[in-house]
C-alpha cells in the first residue's frame, strides 16, 4: 500500500502564495433555548422553559481588534451561537486566531483547540501537566493567539472546541465550532449545511437546538450541489441518515453513516429530490429526544 | 475528488426496461418467542417463558390482493417472522407496495419506511408535523401504497422499518425488514445470510432472537461464494465478527466491522474453511445477552 | 464490483517458502496496577491504592519448552503485561502457538482465540456447546497447541483474546493481545505503537493504564515512518485522536476514528511535528477516566 508515499506526497511543500486570515474570536455568554418553539411537534409535547433555557458559553466572531460583532448571517454555523463561526481557510493559508475568554457567568477557564491544521504544540490549546503550565486554560478576561497552518492534508471538516481543564463542561455549554476547507480545485456547493451533534441539557442536540422546529430547516432547489458538514462532540455516537436521498461512501452508496465524539462526514449530492425530508440521528432515543431536523427542496 | 462528477453519472437515466414489482405485506401479530429453545446453551441457562414469549408486530407477505400469506421459505427473512419479507429489486425497477395494518392486539398506529429507493415525499412513510397530516400513521384496518423506484445508487443492502409515531416501539416489537439490490452486472451468491441485530425484550437479537439455538445456524458448502447482509436497528452500535473468516473492507482485509441504527454491511467470500464457526457481536454483554449465531460449512 | 474476484486473488496459493514460528505462551497471575503514579496528573487527583490495583491475568512469552520467560523489551505490547507479547508473521508463514493456563489465582478456565489467521475449528479458541466439548476452555494446568496459518489476506493488525467461557472476566482481567502481519512488500515502520483500549476496574484503559504518565508516552523524531497499531476490546465504543498530526483513509484525510470491540486501526505517517502531543479516545467521560497519553517528537 502506498500509503506512506501518499503521505510524503501531501506533506511535500505548500501552497506558495497561501493568504493569511486572521480571526478574531470570544467565548462570550448568552441566553441560550434548546428548544425556543417550546417543544417537540412530533409527538405535540411541551418542555417547561426551566428544562430548555440555560446561559451558553458560545465563540462569537469580533472585527479586527473586537471592535465590534461580525455580522450575523443567515448561514447556520456563521455568527448566531452554536456551532461558533465556521473557520474557512485554503490548503496553503496561514490562519491567526485572536482568543479572549469572556465567559464572565461561569468564570470557567476555556481555550480553543483546532483540529485540521498544522501548528506548534504552543497554539495545541490544550493544557499538558509537567511541560507547558496551564497554557491551553485561558483565564476570564484572558487572551492567547493561535497560529494555524493549512497544509496538504487539512483539507475537509473538521471540528474545533474547548480543550481547556473544563472541556467536557464547556463543550456542553457551547463552545464548539466547524473548520471547513475545500479540496485543492474541488468546486464549492450552492448549498452548505453544518450539522453539529451533541449532548446538551440532557436533550440531544443539533447545532445547540432540539426537535424540527428549533433545530435548523435546511433548503434547496433541484439541481443544486449541496454539502452537509456533519460534526460530532460529547458523549455519544450516531448515525446520520436523510431521508430520501442516497451519497457514495469509498463508492458504495448509503444513506446511514456512523459519528462519534470528535468524528465528521462531508457529504454531497446534486439535488433532484423535490419534497420535504426527515434528517435525523437513526438511534431511536437520539431521535426521539430531539435530534432530527428537515430539509425542504423546492423546483 | 470525482465524488460529485461520480454521483451525478449515478443518478443519471435509469434502466428503460424495469419491471414493476407489486408486494403485498401486512402488519400483522404473530407470537414469538426469542429464545424457543428455551435458553442460552454457551452458560447453561435458561429462561422462563413469561421472560421470552410476546405478541410481535410483523411485516408477513401475502400473495395479490391480500389473498393468502405468501408461501413461507426456508430462507431467513423470506417470510418467517422477522425480519419480514426480504424485498428484491433490481436497478430500474419500479416497486409497488400494497401495504395494510392488520395490528389487532396492540391497535397502534404503523407505516413503511423504505432506505434504498428514489420516491416521492407522499411514499416516505414518515409524519411530518404541519406538513403532510398523520399520512405516515396508517391505523388499523388502514392501508397505504407506496410507490418505490430502484435508480443507480439503490444497489447494496438496506433497512425498511415502521416511521410512524409508534417507531421506536414497532420496531421492538417486529416491523423491520431488508431490502437488496444486487450492483448491475454482479453475480448472484450461492448463499445469502441475512442477519438483523436489534435489542428487543431486554435481549440483544439477531433475527428477533437470542443465543445460538434460537438464532439462525446459517450453512454452506466449501466454494460457494457466501453473502452476508447485516443490518442494525434499535438503540445500539455493534461489531460483527465472524470467526475463521476474513473478507476485504476498501481493498484491507477485516472480520470485525462496527454498524449502528440503521446501518448495513454486504460481505462476500469464497468459503474455503470447512467447520461450525460462531458469528456474534463482538461487544461482550451483547454476545453474552443473546447477538451470536453458528455456522455449518461442509465440503 | 470486482470485490469477489479481488478475495479469490486474496486467497490464492500462499507463499511457498513460509517460515513456521512457534511461541510459547502462558496465562499467568500478576500484580497489576492500572495507575502506578497514583492518579491523574491532568486534574491532579490522586486514586487509593485499593482502587488502581489487582491481580492480572495476563498473556506471557517464554523461551522454547516453556523453561523461562522471555526477556522483555522496551517495546510497549511486547512482554511485559498488557497487551499480551505481539504476535508478528508474514504472510505465508505458520504459527505454532503452545498454551498454557497458569492462572492459580483465580482458578479460571482460559483459551487464546485468534483473528487474523486460518485455522480448523479444532484451533478456534472457543467453546461451542453441543458440538466441540470444552475445548475452548482449558483448565488451570492444562495445555492446548493452536496451528495458526498466515494466508493471502492475514495481513493487518488484529486481536487476540480469551475466548473460554470465562471471556468476559478474564479480557477486563487483561488476557488480550496483538497480532501484526506487515503487507507483503510493505517496508517497516521505524517506529511501533500498540494502542489497546479497553475497559477494566472501573477505568477507561489503555494497554492497561489510566491517566497520562501511567498510559505510554511514545517516542518519535522527525523524518521516521512511525505506525499506530490501535486495538480495542471490552464493552465500548472509542474514537482515536492524535493531537496535531492527520492521516489518510481511503484517500481523505482524518485524524479521529471509530473503534469498538475487535476492530482495529493501522494508522501511519511520516513524522514531520516536533512537541508533545495528547493522544486519546475522543469520547469525552472516556479521555476524562484515564484513555489519554504522550506522544513525544524531537528532532
Amino acid at each position: 500500500m502506498s500509503l506512506a508515499l501518499l503521505a510524503l506526497a501531501l506533506i511535500g511543500p505548500a501552497h506558495a502564495h497561501g493568504a493569511t486570515r486572521e480571526y478574531w474570536i470570544a467565548a462570550v455568554n448568552m441566553p441560550w433555548d434548546v428548544a425556543p418553539n417550546g417543544g417537540d411537534p412530533v409527538m405535540g409535547t411541551t418542555i417547561p422553559p426551566a428544562q430548555r433555557q440555560f446561559t451558553a458559553v458560545i465563540y462569537r466572531r469580533y472585527t479586527s481588534g473586537f471592535r465590534r460583532p461580525w455580522p450575523n448571517t443567515a448561514v447556520s454555523g456563521d455568527n448566531d451561537g452554536m456551532p461558533g463561526p465556521t473557520i474557512r481557510a485554503e490548503v496553503g493559508d496561514t490562519v491567526v486566531m485572536h482568543f479572549r475568554n469572556r465567559d464572565h457567568h461561569y468564570g470557567l477557564r476555556h481555550s480553543m483547540h483546532f483540529h485540521a491544521f498544522r501548528y506548534l504544540p504552543s497554539s495545541d490549546g490544550a493544557f499538558i501537566p509537567f511541560r507547558s503550565g496551564r497554557g491551553g486554560d485561558v483565564p476570564v478576561g484572558g487572551s492567547r493567539i493561535y497560529r494555524l497552518k493549512a497544509v496538504a492534508d487539512s483539507y475537509g471538516v473538521w471540528p474545533y472546541h474547548d480543550h481547556s481543564s473544563t472541556m467536557g463542561q464547556s463543550i456542553e455549554l457551547g463552545l464548539f465550532g466547524a473548520i471547513v476547507i475545500p479540496r485543492p480545485g474541488e468546486p464549492r456547493p450552492d448549498r452548505e449545511f453544518v450539522v453539529y451533534l451533541n449532548n446538551q441539557k440532557g436533550f440531544d442536540t443539533i447545532n445547540g437546538r432540539a426537535f424540527i422546529g428549533n433545530t435548523p430547516t435546511f433548503r434547496a432547489r433541484t439541481g443544486e450541489t449541496v454539502q452537509w458538514d456533519v460534526l460530532a462532540l460529547g458523549e455519544n455516537f450516531h448515525v446520520f441518515h436523510v431521508h430520501g436521498h442516497r451519497w457514495l461512501r469509498d463508492g458504495t452508496p448509503t444513506d446511514s453513516e456512523l459519528l462519534g465524539p470528535s468524528s465528521t462526514l462531508k457529504v454531497r449530492w446534486r439535488e433532484g429530490a423535490p419534497g420535504v425530508w426527515y434528517w435525523h440521528c437513526h438511534v431511536e432515543s437520539h431521535q426521539d429526544n430531539g435530534m432530527i431536523g428537515l430539509y425542504r427542496v423546492t423546483r
